[in-house]
C-alpha cells in the first residue's frame, strides 16, 4: 500500500543526484503517512518515519493536520529523533508539546544539545518550564538554567556549553591525547580554543591544522591569535554579523570577566541569519512573525492590528479628499485620476524604503554614507518623478481632453515622488536612530505620507488651476 | 591626527567584549581615512588599512566616495588582502575592477580560493575575463575555467576544487600522515571524504572524529555512510536548503557520473542564504537586485520598470472608476471613501502574499498543505473583512449621515478582503507552479486585483443602492 520510494532512497540506497525532489519530504510521502495514520496501519510506515532525518521528521509533522499529528505522536513518539522537536516550526512545536507529558519532554530535552534544548523550552510558560526542568537530570538542568539565564535572542541562549579548551603550554600531541580520552566532548566541533590561566581565550586552532602538525609542536606556535570574543549578552543579530563578516566557523562566548563559557557553531548562526531576514520580510509585509502554521485566530489577530493602523492612515487620506468635495463635484475626472498619484507615490516610497531597511539591517547604510544615499534617492525620485509626470500628464490630457489637467497631475506626480523618495529613506533612518527597528513601522508612515501628499497636491492644484 | 583606536583594538590589543561597535568599520575610521586620502597623508593610515580584515577592507572601500576610492586603490593596492575584492558589493567591485589592470586583477584572483575567484570574474564581460584568465598561472586558470563551465548560481560555481578524499581501505593513521604531507590542501576544511575506486563518495568523516580515533582503526569503520551528494548543476538555493535541512558543514559536489569533483563549505552557503532572502525582500519591494551602492542611473532605470508596471495597473483601476463618473458626481462621498476600500484590500492581500512567498521559498508551503493554507487564508479574510466592514460601515454612516452608505462600504469591504486573501495565496501558488519566482510579479497582480475589485464593488453597489 505504501510507496515510500523517496524516503527510502534518502536513507538507505544513497541519493541519486540530479533529482532535488528526492531530498526533503515529498508530498507523496506526506499523503502516504496521512492515509496510514487514518487507517491505523502504523507498522506499514514505522520504518519510513524512523529512518527520516530529524529535520524531515519535523517537516512531515508540520504538514499533518492536527488530528493526524495527534495520532502520529501517539504512535511514533518513541521512534522520533529528539532533535525533531527543535526543528519544528514554533506553532507546531507548541501543538506537539501540548500533546506530551512533562516527563516525555524532559526525556527529549535531556538528549539534545544545550542550545537546542534551551530553544525548545524558552518559550514555555514558567510553570511548564519548571516541571520539565525538574524532570531533567541534574547536569543537563544546570546547563539549561545557565543558558536560560541570558536574555532572549542573546549569544548565551545560542551557545553550546561543551567545548574543548587547552592551555597555551600544551603540545599538539597532548591536545590529541586529551581529545581521545575526554568523554564529555561536544558531538561536533571544528576548532579548539586556547585559554590562559584565567580561562580567557587567547587563540583558536582549526582542527585541520592540528591534524597536519607534528605531535611535538607547541599549541601556541600554530594558534590564531586574538580571537573575536562574543559577550554572552550580545544580541544574536550582532553575533551573526561577526560570524559572517569574519568567516568564523565557531564563535567564542565569554562572560563579563572575559572567561570562556561556551561556543556558537556556524550552523546555528545559519538559522539566525535566516530568521532575521525572515523577520524583515514579514515586518515589511505587515504580518508580524506569524508563518503559515500559525492558528487562524492568532493570524487574524496579528493582521488585524496592522490593518487597523492602515485603516487609520486611509481615513486620514480620506479626510484630505473630503476637503476638496466641491472641487471633485465640479470635475469628476479628479476622482478618477487621484488614486494614480497616490499609488505611484506609495510604490516609489516602498522601493526606497525596502532598500533602506535592508541596508540598515546589513550595516551597509551608516552615518558615513547616509547623506550620499539620501541625495541619491532624491535624485532618483526627481528623475522618475519627471518621467512619470510627462507620461501621466499626456495620458490625462488626452483622456479627458483638458490640457491643464495634464499639467496639474504632472506637477502633483513630481511633488509626490520626491516626497516618497525622501520619506522612504528619512523615516527608516530616523527610526533606526531612535533605536526602533525600521522594518516595523516605516511602511505605515511612508504610505500615509505619500497618500496624504498625493491627494493634497493633486486636488489643491486642481482647485487652484482647474475649477 | 588619526585616531584609529577602534581598528587597532580589533587587530592588535584583542577585542573588549560588550561593545559591538568595536567590530566592523566604525564611521570615525571611515572619516579618518577619507580625510587622510584627501590630504595625501597616506602613511598615517597605511598600517590601519593593512591590519584590517579583508571583509572590513571591503566595507571601508564601499563607504568611500568614488574619488577617494580611486585614491585608496592607487595608494594601497599592494597592502590589501586579495580576498577583499570578493567581499566587495557588486557595483563597488565593478568600480574597483575598472581601476585595475588585468594583470593586477589576475594576481589577486590567483591568490583567492577558486570559488571566490570565480565569483569575482563571472560577471565580467567575455573579453575582460579572457584577458584576466590569460594572466593567471596555468593550474589556477584550469580550475577557474572548470568552475565557470557550470551554470550561474549552480553548485559548480560555488564549490572549492581542492578537498581531501581517501580510499575506504585506509586507516586513520594513513589519513593523518597523508594530510601532514600533502601540500595542495584547501586552507580550511572540516570533513574528510571517503571515495571508492571510481571516485564516487561513499562516506564522510568529521575531522574531530579522526582526531579522537586511534591510528590503527579503519576509515570505513568510523565514517558516516551515504553522504548527501550535490550535482554540480544544482541551483545554489537547493544546495542551501540541503545544507540547512541536514546541518551539513560541507556539501559534496559530484559530476554526472557521480564522481567527487569539489566541496562547498558552509560559510559560502551562509552568503547564499543571505542573498536569497535578500532577493525576496527586494523583489517584494519592487526594487530588483539593486542595493544602495548601485549607480543613480541604474537605480532609476530598475525602479522605472517596476513603477511603469504599477502605472498600468493604476490606470486600469482609474478606468473602473471612470465608469462610475455619474454616480460620483451625484454623491462625492464615494470619491472620499473609495480609496479606503482599495487600500485595505491591497494591504490584506500583501500580508497573505508575503506569507505565501516566504513559505514557498522555504519549502514550507507544499502541495500537501496548499488546500489547508488556502482555506485558512480565506477564513482570516472573511473574519477581518467582517470586522473592518463593521468598523468602516459605522464610521462612514456617521461621517456622511447616510445609513445606506455604511452598508454599501461594509459589503464592498468584505468582498474585497476575501478576494485579497484568495489572490494573495492563489497568485503566488500559480506562479510557482508555472515555474516563475512568485516574488517577482505577485504583488503587481495582487494589488491590481484588489484595486479593481475594491473600486468596482464599492462604486457598483453605490450606483445600485445609493443614487
Amino acid at each position: 500500500m505504501l510507496e515510500n520510494e523517496q524516503s527510502q532512497s534518502t536513507t538507505e540506497d544513497g541519493i541519486q543526484p540530479g533529482d532535488a525532489e528526492l531530498y526533503g519530504v515529498p508530498a507523496s510521502l506526506v499523503e502516504d503517512v496521512a492515509t496510514a495514520l487514518k487507517a491505523g496501519e502504523l507498522d506499514a510506515i514505522r520504518k519510513t518515519v524512523t529512518d527520516l532525518h530529524a529535520a524531515d521528521q519535523a517537516d512531515l509533522m508540520e504538514q499533518l493536520t492536527s488530528r493526524n499529528l495527534r495520532r502520529f505522536i501517539d504512535a511514533f513518539l518513541e521512534d522520533l529523533d529528539p532533535e525533531a522537536l527543535s526543528e519544528l516550526e514554533e506553532t507546531v512545536r507548541d501543538e506537539v508539546i501540548d500533546l506530551l507529558e512533562p516527563q516525555e519532554i524532559a526525556a527529549a530535552v535531556a538528549e539534545m544539545d544545550t542550545d537546542d534544548a534551551v530553544y525548545v523550552i524558552e518559550d514555555l510558560d514558567e510553570s511548564e518550564r519548571r516541571e520539565i526542568l525538574d524532570a531533567v537530570p541534574d547536569e543537563e538542568r544546570f546547563e539549561l538554567e545557565a543558558g536560560l539565564s541570558y536574555p532572549e535572542d542573546s549569544a548565551g541562549r545560542l551557545m553550546q556549553q561543551d567545548f574543548i579548551s587547552v592551555p597555551t603550554y600544551w603540545t599538539v600531541g597532548q591536545t590529541i591525547d586529551h581529545m581521545r580520552e575526554d568523554e564529555d566532548l561536544p558531538e561536533d566541533f571544528y576548532e579548539i580554543f586556547v585559554v590562559d590561566a584565567m580561562m580567557k581565550p587567547v587563540g583558536t586552532i582549526p582542527l585541520n591544522r592540528i591534524l597536519r602538525t607534528k605531535r611535538d609542536v607547541d599549541i601556541a606556535e600554530i594558534m590564531e591569535h586574538e580571537p573575536i570574543l562574543v559577550p554572552a549578552n550580545m544580541d544574536q543579530e550582532e553575533v551573526a554579523f561577526l560570524v559572517q563578516q569574519y568567516d568564523l566557523v565557531s564563535a567564542l562566548v565569554v562572560d563579563d570577566s572575559n572567561r570562556l563559557i561556551g561556543s556558537i557553531m556556524i550552523d546555528d548562526i545559519v538559522d539566525v541569519i535566516q530568521e532575521e531576514a525572515e523577520e524583515d520580510i514579514m515586518l515589511l509585509g505587515g504580518v508580524g512573525d506569524g508563518g503559515i502554521h500559525e492558528s487562524t485566530f492568532q493570524t487574524t489577530r496579528d493582521r488585524f492590528v496592522w490593518l487597523f493602523a492602515n485603516l487609520g492612515t486611509a481615513i486620514l487620506a480620506s479626510i484630505v479628499i473630503s476637503q476638496f468635495g466641491g472641487t471633485i463635484e465640479q470635475m469628476v475626472a479628479l476622482a478618477v485620476l487621484m488614486p494614480i498619484v497616490a499609488s505611484m507615490g506609495g510604490n516609489a516610497g516602498t522601493q526606497t524604503l525596502t532598500i533602506a531597511v535592508r541596508a540598515l539591517g546589513t550595516k551597509e547604510l551608516t552615518s558615513s554614507n547616509a547623506l550620499r544615499t539620501i541625495s541619491r534617492e532624491a535624485v532618483v525620485g526627481v528623475i522618475n518623478g519627471i518621467l512619470f509626470a510627462v507620461i501621466m500628464g499626456v495620458v490625462a490630457a488626452l483622456w479627458f481632453d483638458i490640457q491643464m489637467l495634464g499639467f496639474v497631475i504632472a506637477a502633483a506626480m513630481i511633488i509626490n515622488m520626491i516626497v516618497a523618495a525622501l520619506a522612504g529613506i528619512l523615516i527608516p533612518l530616523g527610526l533606526h536612530k531612535a533605536g526602533i527597528d525600521p522594518a516595523v513601522a516605516s511602511s505605515v508612515f511612508v504610505t500615509t505620507i505619500t497618500d496624504v501628499v498625493g491627494f493634497f497636491a493633486f486636488l489643491s492644484l486642481a482647485a487652484k488651476y482647474l475649477v
